[in-house]
C-alpha cells in the first residue's frame, strides 16, 4: 500500500493518514494557517498536538487536509477519553500510559494495540475539544464569533468553513471484513468483533441485535409454518401460539440485555465512564455561564424550551396523527369501492384491483413517514435542545408514536372496530411485506447503484482506468469524500421495531409473519453490511454500553401486543362459543387472563438478572479494586 | 456531665465514650487482653488505633469496655468511610483529611464538626473491618476459628463472646431532641436533621417519609371527609374521586423521589459511594477463595441456594397463603354465623355480636402476621444469602407477600365475589382501626411500660433514687444495656405500606379510611419518636440515600389499586345503569378506562424527573469536576 501514498516521499515515514478535513473552497489563507498552527500546537499552549498534511490533489484541489497523530500521542488520547482494553490477566481495565506495560499485546513498537477505529476516534474527540483561547473570532471571518471555550471546530463546521471532517477507510482491512462478513455465502455468525474494530461499538451493537432478534425470530417462525400449512384455526392452538409469543418476547428481550453485556464488556464500553456532555452543535442562545461547568458557552432558557414543546411541537404531532387517521379513512373507503367493483365485475382484473388499495397505503404510508421524519427532526432542532441526547430523545419520541400510529392504526381499526378478521390478516400480510420491499431497496440498492454511477462516471473523467483496490490516496480520498454520509442507527433501529410491531401486535392472526421478518433480517444483514462497507463513508466509532431507548421502545410494544392478542382471542368465535351463555364472563376471563400475563411479564423481566453472573463478577471486581485502591491512599 | 463520670479520673481527659461492647461473664482474661490489644494497635500492625477503657461498676461487674477515639483518628476514619460533609462554597464533597480546611465548620479544635451518631458509625465501621491476621482461632476458644481476613467482632459475636456492641446516648442531646421532636404539643414539621444528626439517615429518612405521607394523605381525606358528610353516593363524585386517588397517589410516590433527593443531598448520602458489602454474620460454608476480593472467606453454592428458595421456601410460602387464604373462610363462615344469630334474637347484645367476628379477624390475622415473620427470618435465614442486602430482599418480599394477602384477601372476596359493599365497607373500617390500635399498642405504648417498669425495678435495686438526668456514666451504660434493640425501619415501614393499601385499594368506596390514616399517623410520629428516644438502645447510624425496595413496593400497591378501584366503580350500580343494554359494553368501558389510566400513571412516572433540576445541577457539577480533575492527572 504505502508505495501509492503521493505524498509520503515529503513527509516523514511515521505519519499514518486517519482523518480528513475538506475546507470550503476560497477558505481564506490566514483562517488555514491559523487553523493549522491550534491543531499542532502542544497540548500545553492549548493545541491538539495532532499532526496535519495538505494532500496535493492531482487536479490542484488544494482544500483537502490529513490529520493523523504520532503512536504516543494515540496512547495519551486513548487515556483521556478512557478508553478501556483487555490486560495481561484478561481483565479488562481503563487505559492509562503508566500501566501500559500490563495490557495484553501492548508492545512500544505495536502500532496496532490500538485498532484504527479507536485512533479515529481520538483524534475526532482531541479535534472537538479544540477550544478557542482568546481569539473573539475565527480569523478572517469577523461574522464567526468565538469566546473563550468554544469547539473551534464546531464554530467552523456551523460557519460553513469546514465542510466535513471524516475518518479515512483502510481499504485492506475492508477488504478482509467485506470477505468474512458478507462476501462468500455461507451460514454462520456475523465477525461482530471484527465489525467493532472497523466501525466502532454502536454499529456493531446495532448488527449484533439485528443478528440476535433474527435468531430469536426463528423459534416463533418454525412455529407459525405449520398454521399456514394446515390452516389451523382452532382457537386452542391460537391461544397457545399467542401465549408462547408474548412469553418468548419478553425472554428475548431480557436475554438481548444479558447479551448485550457480554458484548460491551469484552469491547470495554460497559466499563467506560460517561464522558462529560457538550453541547451539541446547533445549539444556540444568549452567551452566559454553564453553572455546571463554570464555562462561558450559549444559554437558553429552560422554560422557553418547555414552551415550545407543549405549545408547538405538541399540537403539532397530534396534527399530523390526525392527519395520517384521515388518511386511513380514505384507505378504507377506497378499499370498500374495490371490493364493490370487483363484485360488479368479477374479472381478473377486478380481483387484482382488491389490492391495490393496500398497496397504494402501504406506499402512502412510507412516504408520509418520510415527510414527517423531516419535519420531526426541524421541529426537535427548533426546540433548541442543549445535548445531543437530549434531542435525540425527543427526536426519537416523535418518530416513533407517529410511525406506529401510521403503520399500526389501519391494523388496529380493522381488528377492534371492523372485527373482519380476514381482512386483518390480508392488510397484515400486505403491509408487512410492501414496507420489507420498499425499504430494502430504498436504503440499500437506490444507494448502491447510484454510487456505483457516480463513481464510474468520476473515473472515467478523472482518472485512467485502474482496479478499484489500487487506488492512490488521493483518488481513495477523492472518491469517499463525495460518498453519504451515514446518518446514525436510527432508521435501522426503527425498521426494526415495527417489524416487531407485524410480528407481535396480531401475532395469533397471522403466524406467518414471523417467517417473513426471519427471512427480510437474513437479506437486511447483507444489504445493511453493503450499505456500511460500500455506500456511506467510514462513520466515526461511537462507543455504547446498549441499545439506549430502544430497549424501552421494545418493552412497551411486547406490552402492548399483551393487550392486543387478549383482545384478539377474546374476539375469536371458538372462545365466544366456549361462553354461550354470557358475554359478561368471556369478557372477564380475558381480562383477567391479560392482567395475569402482564404480571408474569412484569415478574419475569424483574427476575432474570440484567447481567450474566460472571459479567457481574467481574464489575465487582473492579469496583472492589478501586475501592481499596482508594483504600490505600 | 464529666464530673459524673466516675472513670475520668483515671483517664486522659480527652477520651469521650463512644460505643459500649459487653463481653460475656466470665470471658478468660487471655481473650480480653488479645482483643484490647488488637483494637488499640496502630493501624499499620492491623490494628484498629481506638482508645478503649473498662468501665467500672459499682456493683463490680467488670465486662463492660467503652470506645472512643481521638479526634484525628475520627477525622481519618471519616475519610475510610467516605463520609461527604459540606464545604465552606455551600457544595457537598467527600471528606479527605489532607482537605479538611475547605469544610465548612472545620477547625482543628472544633470537636463538633463529626456529629455524634457519625463518629459512632465509624467506630463501627472501624471495629468491623478489624479482621484476623494470622490467627488460627480467638485465643482461649479453640472452637471460635478464624483465619486471615476474617472480621474478628463477627466471630465474637457469631461465638457468643461479645455480648453486645452499641453506641452510647449522649443524654444532653437527647434532651434537646426530644423536646424539639414530640416534647410539646405544636402544629409543625419535625426536627429532620437533628434527627439525623442523633439517629443517622436510615432512621432520619423513615421518619421523613412519615411525615411527608402524612402531608401528602391530607388532600385525600380534606377531599374524603364531605362523602361521609352528605352521604354521598352517587357514581359520578365517587369516580370523580378515585380517579383523583390514582392520580394523586403516582404524583406523590414521584414526587417523595424528589424530596428524598433534596434531603440526602443535604445530608451527603446521595453522594456517599456504595461501600464494598461484606458477607453478613450469619453467613456460612466451606473456606475458600471469594472470587471478587481474592479472600479467604466461606463459599457457599448459588445453586444450593436457588434450590433451597425454590424447593423449600417457596412451597412454604404459599402453603402458609393458602392456609390464610382458609382462615379468611372459617372468618366469612362466622361472619354468616353472627348474622344469622342477629336475625334470630334481634337484641342489643347479638347486634354488637356482629362485629365480633371482624375484630377476632383482625386479631388473628396480626397474630399470624407475627408468627409468619419468625417464620419467614428463620427461612431466610436458612436459605444462607451471603449479603445483609440479600438477605433483607428475600425477607421483605416474603413478608410483604403474604401479609399482602391476609390482610386484604378477606376484602378482595367481599369485593369481587360476594358483591357486598356495605359489608366491604364495614370490614374495610374495622380491619384497618383494628389493626392501627393494635400496632400502636403492640410498637411503642406496650414495650414503653415494660421498659419503664423495669428501670424503676433496677433503680430500686441497685441505686439510691436520682433524678434522671443526673444519672452516672456507670448508671447509664447499666441502663442503656437492658434496653430493647431496635431492629430496623422494616415493621414501621411494612405498617404504612398496610396503611397506603387500605386507603388506595378501595378507595372509592371508604373515602374516610384516608381521614383514619391521617390521624393514626400523627400519633405514629409521636409514638415512634417516643420509642426512639425512651424505649430502645441507640441504633448505630446508617447512611443511606433512598427508601430503596419500599419505594417498588409502594408503586406496585399504587398500580394494583388502579386495577381494583376500576373494577369496584365498574360494579357499582350507577354505573350499571349508564348500561342498559348491554353489559358487554361496561366492562369493554371499565377495561378502556383502566389501561388509559395505567398508561397515564407510566407516562407521568417517566416525564417526573426523580431529582430537581438544582439537584441535578450540582451532581453535573461534581461529575464535571472529577472528570476534569482525572484529566489534570
Amino acid at each position: 500500500m504505502a508505495e501509492s501514498w503521493s505524498f509520503l516521499d515529503t513527509v516523514e515515514s511515521n505519519f499514518r493518514p486517519l482523518v480528513v478535513i475538506e475546507l470550503a473552497k476560497g477558505t481564506k489563507e490566514e483562517t488555514i494557517e491559523w487553523f493549522m498552527k491550534r491543531i499542532v500546537d502542544k497540548k500545553a499552549d492549548g493545541g491538539a498536538q495532532l499532526l496535519i498534511k495538505p494532500l496535493i490533489m492531482e487536479n490542484g484541489h488544494e482544500n483537502i487536509y490529513l490529520v493523523g497523530a504520532s503512536h504516543l500521542r494515540l496512547l495519551l488520547g486513548a487515556e483521556t477519553v478512557g478508553l478501556v482494553k483487555e490486560c495481561n490477566d484478561n481483565s479488562m481495565r481503563t487505559f492509562t500510559y503508566s500501566s501500559r506495560k500490563t495490557f495484553k499485546d501492548f508492545a512500544d513498537d505495536n502500532h496496532n494495540f490500538l485498532t484504527m477505529a479507536e485512533c479515529q476516534y481520538i483524534i475526532k474527540h482531541e479535534l472537538d475539544n479544540l477550544r478557542a483561547k482568546n481569539e473573539k473570532m475565527i480569523p478572517g471571518y469577523p461574522q464567526a464569533k468565538l469566546y473563550p471555550g468554544k469547539s473551534i471546530v464546531r464554530r467552523l463546521l456551523t460557519s460553513g468553513i469546514l465542510v466535513q471532517i471524516f475518518p479515512l477507510h483502510d481499504r485492506e482491512e475492508l477488504k478482509k471484513l467485506r470477505h468474512s462478513w458478507y462476501g462468500r455465502v455461507r451460514v454462520g455468525y456475523q465477525p461482530l468483533d471484527d465489525i467493532r474494530c472497523y466501525f466502532g461499538e454502536t454499529i456493531a451493537l446495532y448488527f449484533s441485535f439485528l443478528e440476535y432478534f433474527t435468531f430469536a425470530l426463528i423459534p416463533m417462525a418454525v412455529i407459525g409454518i405449520p398454521y399456514y400449512v394446515f390452516a389451523w384455526e382452532d382457537y386452542d392452538k391460537y391461544v397457545m401460539f399467542a401465549t408462547f409469543n408474548l412469553l418468548w418476547s419478553t425472554v428475548i428481550l431480557e436475554v438481548w440485555k444479558r447479551i448485550c453485556a457480554i458484548l460491551t464488556y469484552r469491547w470495554g464500553t460497559l466499563l467506560m465512564k460517561r464522558q462529560f456532555e457538550e453541547p451539541r452543535p446547533g445549539f444556540h442562545g444568549v452567551l452566559g455561564i454553564n453553572p455546571v461547568t463554570g464555562r462561558e458557552e450559549p444559554v437558553y432558557s429552560s422554560i422557553k424550551r418547555q414552551l415550545r414543546i407543549y405549545l408547538v411541537s405538541l399540537p403539532f404531532v397530534c396534527l399530523c396523527l390526525y392527519f395520517s387517521l384521515y388518511v386511513m379513512m380514505i384507505y378504507f373507503d377506497l378499499e370498500q369501492w374495490a371490493l364493490d367493483y370487483d363484485k360488479e365485475n368479477e374479472s381478473n382484473f377486478s380481483s387484482l384491483m382488491l389490492y391495490v388499495p393496500s398497496i397504494i397505503y402501504a406506499v402512502v404510508i412510507e412516504v408520509m413517514n418520510r415527510i414527517y421524519r423531516y419535519a420531526a427532526e426541524f421541529l426537535t432542532s427548533w426546540e433548541n435542545h442543549r445535548l445531543e441526547s437530549s434531542y435525540q430523545n425527543h427526536l426519537i419520541l416523535k418518530v416513533l408514536v407517529f410511525n406506529f400510529l401510521n403503520c399500526f392504526a389501519s391494523l388496529f381499526y380493522i381488528a377492534f372496530v371492523l372485527f373482519d378478521m380476514k381482512l386483518l390478516r390480508q392488510s397484515l400480510a400486505t403491509l408487512l411485506i410492501t414496507s420489507q420491499i420498499l425499504n430494502q431497496f430504498a436504503e440499500s440498492l437506490l444507494p448502491y447503484w447510484l454510487q456505483k454511477r457516480h463513481n464510474k462516471r468520476m473515473k472515467k473523467c478523472t482518472y485512467s482506468q485502474k482496479t478499484n483496490t489500487n487506488l492512490s490516496l488521493a483518488e481513495q480520498v477523492n472518491m469517499e469524500k463525495e460518498m453519504g454520509t451515514y446518518l446514525g442507527t436510527f432508521d435501522d433501529y426503527l425498521e426494526l421495531f415495527l417489524q416487531f410491531g407485524y410480528v407481535s401486535l396480531f401475532s395469533c392472526v397471522y403466524p406467518l409473519a414471523a417467517v417473513f421478518a426471519v427471512l427480510n433480517n437474513i437479506t437486511e444483514i447483507y444489504s445493511d453490511a453493503l450499505k456500511m462497507c460500500r455506500v456511506y463513508k467510514r462513520p466515526f466509532a461511537e462507543p455504547t454500553a446498549n441499545i439506549g431507548v430502544w430497549q424501552l421502545a421494545f418493552e412497551t410494544m411486547s406490552v402492548i401486543s399483551v393487550v392486543t392478542n387478549c383482545m384478539l382471542i377474546g374476539m375469536s368465535p371458538q372462545v365466544d362459543a366456549l361462553f354461550p351463555d354470557s358475554k359478561m364472563d368471556l369478557v372477564l376471563t380475558v381480562a383477567f387472563v391479560e392482567h395475569l400475563l402482564l404480571a408474569i411479564k412484569f415478574i419475569m423481566a424483574f427476575v432474570i438478572p440484567d447481567k450474566p453472573r460472571d459479567i457481574q463478577m467481574k464489575l465487582a471486581k473492579l469496583e472492589f479494586e478501586s475501592l481499596e485502591a482508594l483504600k490505600q491512599q
